[in-house]
This record gives structure tokens, sequence and C-alpha cells, in this order.
């Protein structure tokens, strides 16, 4: 118990707050995005051997396993900083039960990227551009495309259950477990929900901001911070006011996250975002950025924006002259001052609350991180 | 206990067995089976009013109610069969648990009806086709079919994730689920896997048998039969003998099951499949009837149907080719035989197995139930 306790006070693996919290939280951010992604990988390799490989499926399980541990870790981490508001230290099981967030969102990815007819994920062809080559590689017959689709499709049914798998067998109690169900639930059916919004929404005009930011709510914002931290504190047993507080600063954080990956979108550079430069506008995504673009822009400007939207394909051409409106409207600007501000009232609802130092400093930290995105 | 112990005597439901076992059977069957679209029913619509309404996805909603209770309950039958074999007697959250099988189903119809791009399911239009009308009459942008396909796999996802809720929040005990999580992730896992073995097999090559039964295995007649007797019987705390046995049995009967719908989808009446006549033939499926047609036909037949599944389109003609090569090649009666060996094989298993009378007679009569297909 003493253990536990100076644990607790020296902050998130042992290391004190202070001067030099900088480089004490960068370290131990990454012994912890270390450890998770020793975690899925263990998890991914064992399920593959036990139920791939034996019906004769080794690409499929070799690309479960190349991609599973290969994200940043977001999700894993806040839901592990969420345990750590409860202040009963830190936790193997616990962390293996935050890991398995990553399972869940390999699941989002893998199948959103059919969805969105995707190219490119982590710096590399996405999941069903690879199966598709396979297919044409062993000269089968059918469509190649098609089955590339099908088979990443099931790729993802599989993260899906063994995620909820991963987190049922992490060892926490089951109590904790009790207590993280209802939100792990609320979490995947969001996911979906969120999903089906999106599509259903029209491709070809530009969204509204409130349209758009209750879409980037549920889809996003909920489900990288918000849903992890909470799951995380309520496996810890956190009372209703750190829950509160959590759930304030995950959807502020979320919602800050989800325009900082909007601009990037837009203006990110390949070799940070893993995509190529501009792919938001050339997918047509309904982000926040161009609905702040469309409601800022003077009406020529709107006027241009609109009919670049309604066209079959946007070229290089048409990307640039949709930066340019985002810039010239004041929209980029706009993004940064409402990641800004979003960022300021989390870190106040921090401090206000009555949360152990370092989980408190963790998450102001966390907060710039993610919002920067310079990890 | 007294009360229980003349249920089981009785037999399920408290009919006895005897003369009139056949009818009392009947109105058992069809009582838990209303009693299986019922629970489904609820759960659906409440899920429905919490999570898909507030975003404004009412046809989802309305397509996930209309085909979740919508089947002939066969698999939380066999569940709530296993269960009954426990000699704890009848039990609503049982059955509860059992009839979370039937998401399970939904689940893999949505999504396979999108793989094969099948027109037609339970008798009218299947998901995706209705989703893909639906943006098509709002006056969406885009590919139409690609938003009904998308959408389609969405409602799957949503029905995967609340089946295992409808399982964890059934009712029976927490030890009863923890005997029943590794049984059930095996059977989620077997029907991604074994749906990926399938559309890895090359489409126009007409497959072997033991291809084909192996992927019959996996895919169907397990999760038809095998997995949902273990899953009910293991919640009842079933010893290792019993399972034993419904393992047996469930794979024949699973085996003979695959058999009769591969019959079905090549001979079948519209009006007791659900599906135009001869459609498995029509989409090309690597099925157990037209892998024995293979083996047995004198090679002149054998090379006709060859060239037939490499032909781009299969019309009418190609349907009744195939008709007439597996009826003059014996593989229609062998498969007829196959079937028969199944279940007698089955019914001797149970006959020596020390179950409760009733529920061994029950076994039986859904042997012949659902290998015949006559309800």
């Amino acid at each position: 118990m003493n253990a536990e306790r100076a644990a607790i006070a020296a902050g998130p693996c042992g290391l004190s707050t202070g001067d030099d919290g900088s480089t004490r939280f960068a370290q131990w951010l990454a012994q912890t995005q270390r450890s998770i992604r020793d975690h899925v990988d263990g998890f991914v390799r064992a399920r593959c051997v036990a139920e791939l490989d034996p019906a004769g499926c080794w690409l499929p399980g070799q690309l479960m396993v190349d991609f599973a541990a290969g994200g940043k870790c977001v999700r894993s981490v806040f839901g592990y900083l969420g345990w750590l508001c409860g202040g009963v230290g830190e936790s193997e099981p616990a962390l293996r039960a935050a890991a398995s967030l990553e399972l869940l969102h390999a699941f989002a990815l893998v199948q959103d990227d059919v969805m969105d007819e995707s190219r490119v994920r982590r710096g590399r062809q996405s999941a069903h551009l690879r199966l598709a080559a396979w297919h044409t590689e062993q000269g089968l017959s059918g469509s190649a495309a098609r089955f590339g689709e099908s088979a990443a499709i099931l790729i993802a049914d599989l993260y899906l259950v063994w995620a909820e798998r991963m987190l049922r067998e992490s060892g926490v109690g089951a109590s904790a477990l009790d207590r993280a169900w209802p939100r792990y639930d609320a979490m995947r059916s969001e996911l979906a929900v969120g999903q089906l919004a999106d599509i259903s929404n029209d491709a070809n005009r530009v969204p509204t901001l409130n349209a758009v930011m209750d879409i980037a709510r549920r889809k996003s914002g909920n489900y990288t911070v918000r849903r992890p931290l909470e799951l995380g504190a309520a496996m810890a047993d956190c009372d209703d006011t750190v829950l509160d507080v959590l759930g304030e600063y995950g959807e502020l954080i979320g919602e800050a996250f989800q325009l900082r990956d909007d601009l990037l979108g837009v203006f990110g550079d390949p070799s940070t975002t893993g995509k190529p430069s501009g792919d938001d506008v050339r997918e047509r995504k309904a982000t926040t950025v161009v609905a702040l673009a469309d409601q800022l822009a003077e009406p020529s400007d709107r006027a241009r924006l609109r009919d670049l939207w309604r066209e079959k394909r946007i070229d290089e051409q048409g990307v640039a002259l949709a930066q340019a409106v985002i810039v010239d409207s004041g929209a980029g600007e706009r993004a940064e001052q409402m990641i800004h501000d979003r960022v300021e009232h989390a870190r106040q609802l921090v401090d206000r609350a009555d949360l152990a130092p370092s989980a408190a400093d963790a998450l102001h930290r966390m907060a710039l991180l993610c919002t920067r995105r310079t990890y």
C-alpha cells in the first residue's frame, strides 16, 4: 500500500513532476507506448497462430500483426491515464485493458479505408489494396478489388472481436470490467453510428459546421479521448466528480484533436500524417475546416468552394484552390483559435479538479501533444 | 427443486414425450421461437431508440428491427437445447442468452450478402440494396450502390456488437457467462475465418469436396449447430461427457444441415428458401453438392461443369445444365445419403448418452427438422 502511494505521488511510472517534468513525461510516454505495442503484438500473434494459421490464412494474419501495433497509441494512453486518475497506481492488467483500444482502432481504420476508398494508411498501402494485390499475384479469378475489400472487412471483424476479448482477458477484476462494459458498448456503437451519419451526408454539398462537429464528436472525439478516459477511470472506480471532469476534458480535447486532424488533412506533411497531402480535400471529406471556410469566406470564394465540391474529381489545382480559400477566409486561423480555446478550457477544468498532481500533469501534456500532433 | 425436476422429466416447456410427442414438440418449438423473436425484437428496438434515433438514422434502425427477428431461430433453439441438456430446467435468462445468437446471425447474413452481392434474403430485397434504394430516393450524390454496401456493413457491425451485449446482459449468472465466452469467441472467429477461407478459394474453379466440407464446417456447421449447443451446455455447466456428445452431434448435424442447404441452393423452392431457385449455381458458390458432382460425374459431364464454372455469367440454361449434371452423376442422391448417415449417427450418439429423455427427444426432432428443412 505504501509502495503504491509512493508511486502515485511520484507520477506515472514513478517519475516525479517538476522542472524536468517534460523529459520525464516523454520517457514515461515512450515506455507506456512500448508496453502497449508489446501487449497488442503478443495478443494478435497468439490469435493468428490459434485461429488464422490453421485455416491457411497466413497473409491476413501477417497483415493483422503488422498493422495492429503500428499506431501512436493515443487512445490506449488516454485509457491508461483514466486508470491512473483513480489513484490506484500503475497496473499491467489495466495497461493491457487500455491496449485493447488499439485493436478497436485498427478495426475502425481498416473498415473506414474500404468505405472511403483510401489508398494509404500509416505510410503504406491500405489493407484492402494489399489484399487485392495478393489476389492478383496468385492469379485468382474474379475481381481482385472486390476480394481485397471483402477480406479487409473480415480482418476488421476479427480486430473488433479480438479487441473485446483482449479487454475481457486483460486480467483486471470482474467488478472493474462490469463498470467498463457500458462505456465500452457506448463507444463501439457511437463509432458505427457516427460513420453511418457521416456517409449519409451528401458528399457533394459543403456541410454546416454544426453537422460536422456533431459527427466529429460521435465518431472521433468521443472515441479518441473521452470514452477511453472514462473507460479507464471507471475501471479504477473513480467517483462521479472525477468522471465528469474527465468527460468534459475528453470532449474538449477530442474536438481539438479532430480540428487538428482536419487541418492536417488539408495542409499536413505526409511524413507526419502518413497520408498524401490534401487528401481530405481530394476525398471531399466533410471536415470542420471546410465547414468553417464555407461559413467565413467571401461570397465569391464560397461559391468557388461549393462548385469545387460538386465536381466529379478534385485534382491538384482543386486542392490548391481549397487550401487558398481556407487560408484567405481565416478558417485556418479560426480553427487554430478553437483548438487553443479548448485546450485552455480543459486545462482549467483539470487544475480545479481533485486529481493526483502527476495525473493532472500528464493530462495537460497529452492535451498539448495530441492537439499539436508533434509525435 | 422438485418443480425443476418435474419440469425436466416432463420435457421442454413441461411437455411430456410419448405418442403425441411430435405435436407437443411442435408446440414447444413454436412457443420457444416466439419467445426468442420477442426477446430479439425488444432488445433491438431499445437499442435503436437509444443509439440510432438520436443520430437521425431512422432507416437503418427500421431495417435492423425488421430483419433481426425474421429468421427461423435455428441457432437460438440449439443454444437453448444445449442449456436444457444441463438438466437445470427452463430459464428466461438462458433463453435470452440463446436468442442473442439471432443477432450474430443477422450480422453474418447482412455482411455476407454484401460480399456475395446477393439480391434477395428472407424473401425480400437484401439490406444493402434497400439502403442503396433509399440513397437514390433521397437524391443524394455519389454512388448509391457504394452507400448501400457501406451502410449495410455498419449495420452488421452494430448487430455484432449488440449480439455480444445481449448475451452479456441476458441475466444468466457471471460463472455461466465465464464458461460461455471462450466458446462464443471461438464461434465468432470461426465465422470470419471461414468466410476468409471461402473467398480465398478460386471462384472459377470447381472446388474439391474436402476443401468445401472444411469451410462448411468452420463457417456454417459449427456456427449453426455445434457452437450454439456447446454454448448453452457450457452455461448450464454440463460435464465434459455431455459436452463431447453435443460437440459430435453438432458437427454431424451441422454438416447435414449444410448439405441440405446446398441441395436447396440448387433445387430449392423460393418459398422455402427465401431466395431465387438455383441461386447458388448462379453465384458460383463452392458448395458440397457441386464438389460431389465434380467427383462423381462422367468425364464429359465433369468437363461441362468445369467449363460452366469458368464462364463470366451463368444464365438459366447454365443453371439447368448444373442441375442435370448433379442429378445424373448421382451427386444429389449421394448428398441425401450423407445427410441420412449423419442424422442416423447423431441419433445413436444421443441415445447412448446420459441425457434427460426430453432433451434427447428434442435433439432427435431438431436433427430431422433442420436437415429436412420442412419449417
